[in-house]
């Protein structure tokens, strides 16, 4: 009996490697279709693009951080953009029940605060992945990207919104 | 036949929502396994650790950006940690092959000075998801995130890194 998950989880991964295929790396696999689309979305497993667009390897480039909150993603943006040179547009999905909608500011400080050494500066300082309002979030994240300066120019002429319901596994446009 | 793939996802959602079965809201799902373990891990498709770690649904929650790295993620960490309040390790894994092995600060940098009023400290202030070795960027992040005062001590503590080979299928500790 292993003595925390993670030791469990590393024994899976021994069984799993037995019937792995190795993957190609990308100087074997030229010609091979890449994405077009960035989806910019929540970690939260419900909300799942690769299942609710039935998508293909080679359509998207997905980002999945906590409510799918653009501004800690700028860098990553680029990176992806720069070394793809595929992208066409982004795509940003927040969706119904995500946990940014049920967490307060006022909590995170609270929890961070409780560390030693850690000030009200540093706790106000975090950028977090907040949601008050699920149309106004996807809004405010479209016109983040809309309004960068440093994300190239068609890729900010087409972000577009959506929210994505958990209940119905429908994804409308905002 | 749509327009751009965005049209095209669009309707295979229509088509997926049929046969979906409506995911449970946190207030329905009171009991349910909550994850111990805070996998970082990069976006790339090959590096897949539900895959390679064989896992269930609440062993672990992800988040998946370019090369893994840790930097830009620090809030979201302290968000997941506060809003779930089960987590217990955190494990960083970069794997072979890793885009960000592939690109340089400087082609990033060239790609977004070519937008119009971008200046070169525009581009020195992007954290991006650069690994020139491989070994050492988990060992780095891992270091990241054991000298960091604002994460909760006992994730500190128990943070650990890897590095997943591709081609294997393996995971090894760094």
């Amino acid at each position: 009996m292993a003595e925390s998950l993670v030791d469990e989880i590393l024994e899976r991964n021994k069984n799993f490697a037995v019937a792995h295929r190795p993957y190609r790396f990308f100087s074997e696999s030229q010609g091979q279709k890449r994405p077009s689309i960035l989806i910019i979305t929540c970690l939260d497993l419900r909300c799942n693009p690769e299942e609710f667009f039935s998508l293909l390897p080679g359509d998207a480039a997905i980002l999945r951080v906590g409510g799918g909150r653009v501004a800690p993603l700028i860098a990553q943006i680029i990176s992806l953009d720069c070394f793809l040179g595929s992208l066409k547009e982004i795509m940003v999905i927040h969706h119904t029940d995500c946990g940014a909608t049920h967490m307060t500011e006022k909590r995170i400080h609270d929890h961070v605060l409780k560390e030693d050494g850690v000030t009200i500066e540093d706790a106000t300082q975090l950028v977090l992945p907040f949601i008050t309002d699920l149309e106004q979030s996807v809004r405010d994240d479209v016109k983040l990207l809309k309004t960068s300066r440093i994300i190239r120019r068609e890729l900010r002429d087409h972000a577009s919104g959506y929210l994505y319901d958990v209940k119905s596994g429908l994804v409308r446009r905002v």
